[in-house]
């Protein structure tokens, strides 16, 4: 009977297994603590932070995925943990805007999210790769359902404004035409024997027939209007059946049209190892991964605290900050240790004794600059008149992307379109202006592609990273020389503080580096304590 | 007041329109005429079938997709229409195997499927493209739901027993490997001048550089281990966050094992127009879809009619059947046109007076040969262990594929694959075996990519296409000279009889050929009964 799970009566196994079934791993921990079988149980989390020490303490600044990953662990593992929050929700950038919400930006503006019950838009991250396993790990332990987001749409468009006339056009077509150019090309050459010192005549031959097949080319070699190309690119007129059932080849693009389009410049986007099937949401928004965590962690997290100071001495650290719903007096909060998750950005700006490598690192990294928008519609148009369902449209014109919902698909009623996601210039540009111009620059942009939008438009939504007073930029925006002179310094524990985040990581800007980094932090952080607990 | 819909009194407008965005058209329909509101409009439907002669009749054989969209149709424009079906169910090859089900092959082998309550497979029809708008059309109407169907998991595998000492390879690696190598081999030659006299000097500056891009090749335009290729291909060791976070690249295959491989045979399918994003399949099984209609089409249907024989005459048509339930009388069905949509496989045993042209089409077209082979396992192995979340797996192996579940994504329970979707001459082999030995060779195979097999292996069912008995085949398999020969004649209409089914398309074995290929019949049919009704 040395297994502990055989201690169990075989009901309460029932129970628990029913209530983990159900309810996913945070709801069983609780039952468990219930019912007074974990204190037999060790530490089983994605880090070993086996044998905490007695009374130890943690705390943790910030209430985004990093701050709440730590929080949720090092509590599981027997810490006392204590977090605190600026925004009086948590998440972070983990954040889904809803009808009746309302959010003020810096500088005052402020606006209220006038969408119809059930349509949303996630202001920061909105997609899950299937490889971002803490991430998923954490939906299921905390029963956040899943639906598959769509990435990559072959009937959505790439658009270009000065080409084609301005007209956009349908990713398989674009997709299709430049890899059918590029097998025509390569075809060519070969049989010409431009590779004959390269690869062996069986070689050669294989090649030829990988070409023909995965470009579809004709018997010829070509890539040319008929039924081969038409195959991936799609047809002028759609293969049916009876006597009218003929289909007719769609005309493909020239290779000078193509090149010139500059189109080609996003086809490698929906290869990129973040953008492959199969990507997640949480049904409902983004947000509600963080909303899950708030519940769990409940009187953990004091809301509507902002950080003024973090000062750290031999024993402990301590983090001074003002309650934002009562301006005024200044409270404090002390650990034996901190992990602090605010953005390099906010943190850069409070005062923190920390030695000259990690200070450097703070105030080294800048922040990337990104605009959303959503657009609420009276109506599904891209769906009912142009037959696109979920996915991307890619655009070369200031607005970068317009989005299509991946759910509700077919549903008669309205639909928010992301309707602009940029970055660089013309992220600035947008937060240059007020709300109400973004969302009028966004239905400006978008009409090129979607006519529709000036009949159906209802209501717009704005965030422009730069004017979230909590982050003041979407997020930290490496490059290999900073991360060579700073990035190690910046997650190496200084004293008895740690930091976590997307910005302590190697993948910027998405969940999974927030909670990994946090996951790596308090492992670090859990040694030192154990260490110092034993000297 | 001319607008018939400003007749209604606005509460019965709006009764109408609760009706209608809860419950689909159809419900919407029914409500009409048992509010009399119908008799004044015009039918609208999606071939123009207005002004039925009244009392013109139509016998419909078979309640496939095809038999039942005429059905419909008619039925709304105002014809009586009677259809006879040899299964006791509807739908035809639009099927769902559950647990509970049972199914007797050709032959007497009887198959009963214990898969547990909500798992299924679709032996027939199992994906719906979004651009066979007509089928789309038809669930919305009908009220089938809709979820995505995942055709294209890049972390799914490609395999070749005889590549890579048998060892599965991911689909991206593959992919992002053979793109990569095409995307060197033509910048090489290129930059060598070989492509001086097809392209301008500046055509080739856009080439390279999209290659570089497209091909995710390094700076100097290789395709090598490293952060551009493994951006594409998938990490070594993937990127996260903290101290460890860095990420370490994955070795590429070189252009002789791809070659060698012939894994690049199956590269050109996932941007077939068919398996482009983004796909459907009706919650809880394609069956739905047949389901549906034949709740709507109630009464209409007779099922477990047999019809042994076709005579047309000069005034209309008779069908001669036997009711399976009750051996020994024959029965008959009359009607002034016949719609039949009986597979060719078996409408080439029944005596029918047509013509030799349509007799001749009807004996020419072969069926197609294909096996579909649903496992259910314990657990969902492949997406816990392997993080594969939908999709489809191709194997050199007699097998083809293995499709994974594309709903109930993370689900702790059981699940059920597509343990083999196979046709060829693999087909024939596995249509020789029976249905245990087939099932027992699915796992034998399928273990080579699954290891998992052996162990969480629980029960399974297995159809052969030939050994259907009301289909001896899976689908009219036309070459393009049997086409060019038979195919108008098939369609067009021999005095009193047209016919339809996916061997009446440009489809073949899509719903959607079934479908338009009997709305272009019934149009047509249409047509003759005005002509005649006037003359």
């Amino acid at each position: 009977m040395s297994d502990s799970s055989a201690r169990f009566s075989p009901s309460r196994r029932e129970v628990l297994r029913g209530i983990g079934l159900v309810a996913g791993c945070a709801a069983m921990y609780r039952a468990m603590t219930a019912l007074g079988v974990t204190r037999e149980s060790k530490y089983s989390g994605p880090v070993d932070l086996s044998g905490a020490p007695r009374g130890a303490s943690v705390l943790i600044l910030g209430a985004g995925l990093a701050g709440m990953t730590a929080a949720y662990e090092l509590r599981n593992a027997g810490y006392r943990v204590q977090v605190l929050e600026y925004n009086a929700r948590p998440g972070g950038r983990n954040w889904t805007l809803r009808g009746g919400d309302t959010y003020t930006e810096l500088g005052g503006e402020r606006q209220h999210c006038e969408f119809d019950k059930g349509l949303y838009i996630n202001p920061g991250p909105w997609r899950i790769p299937y490889h971002h396993e803490n991430l998923l790990h954490y939906c299921r332990e905390l029963g956040v359902a899943l639906e598959p987001f769509v990435q990559v749409n072959y009937n959505a468009y790439m658009h270009n404004p000065e080409a084609f006339g301005g007209k956009p056009q349908r990713y398989r077509a674009v997709k299709a035409d430049y890899q059918g150019t590029v097998a025509e090309l390569l075809a060519k050459v070969t049989t010409q024997g431009a590779l004959d010192r390269d690869l062996t005549h069986e070689d050669r031959e294989k090649l030829l027939e990988s070409l023909r097949s995965w470009g579809y080319l004709d018997q010829k070699f070509a890539y040319v209007r008929g039924d081969a190309s038409s195959a991936s690119r799609g047809w002028e007129k759609d293969p049916g059946g009876g006597l009218r059932g003929k289909p007719v080849p769609s005309q493909p693009f020239t290779s000078k049209q193509l090149l010139d389009s500059r189109l080609w410049q996003l086809l490698f986007l929906p290869d990129q190892y973040e953008f492959q099937t199969t990507l997640f949401q949480p049904v409902g928004g983004m947000g509600h991964i963080g909303e899950a965590f708030g519940r769990e962690l409940g009187g953990l997290i004091r809301y509507n605290a902002k950080v003024t100071r973090i000062a750290q001495d031999e024993h402990g650290v301590t983090a001074y900050y003002e309650d934002t719903t009562h301006a005024g007096a200044t409270r404090q909060a002390r650990a034996d240790w901190c992990l602090c998750t605010i953005p390099l950005s906010i943190l850069g700006q409070i005062p923190m004794n920390v030695g000259s490598a990690m200070a450097d690192a703070i105030a080294a990294v800048p922040y990337a600059a990104s605009v959303k928008i959503g657009l609420q519609f009276k109506r599904r148009f891209w769906e009912e008149d142009e037959h696109i369902f979920g996915g991307v449209t890619y655009t070369d014109s200031p607005i970068f992307t317009i989005s299509y919902p991946s759910t509700d698909f077919f549903s008669r009623g309205k639909g928010v379109l992301l309707g602009a996601y940029n970055w660089g210039a013309s992220a600035f540009q947008f937060t240059a202006m007020s709300p109400a111009q973004r969302v009028r620059e966004a239905l400006r942009w978008g009409s090129q592609i979607h006519p529709q939008y000036e009949k159906e438009f209802e209501n717009g939504i704005a965030v422009a990273w730069h004017r979230v007073p909590w982050t003041m930029g979407c997020f930290g925006e490496w490059s290999d020389e900073l991360r060579a002179r700073h990035y190690d310094s910046l997650c190496r524990i200084d004293g008895r503080v740690a930091l976590a985040g997307e910005h302590a990581s190697y993948l910027p800007a998405w969940q999974e580096g927030a909670i990994t980094s946090a996951l790596d932090a308090i492992g670090r952080l859990h040694q030192r304590a154990v260490a110092g607990a034993k000297s």
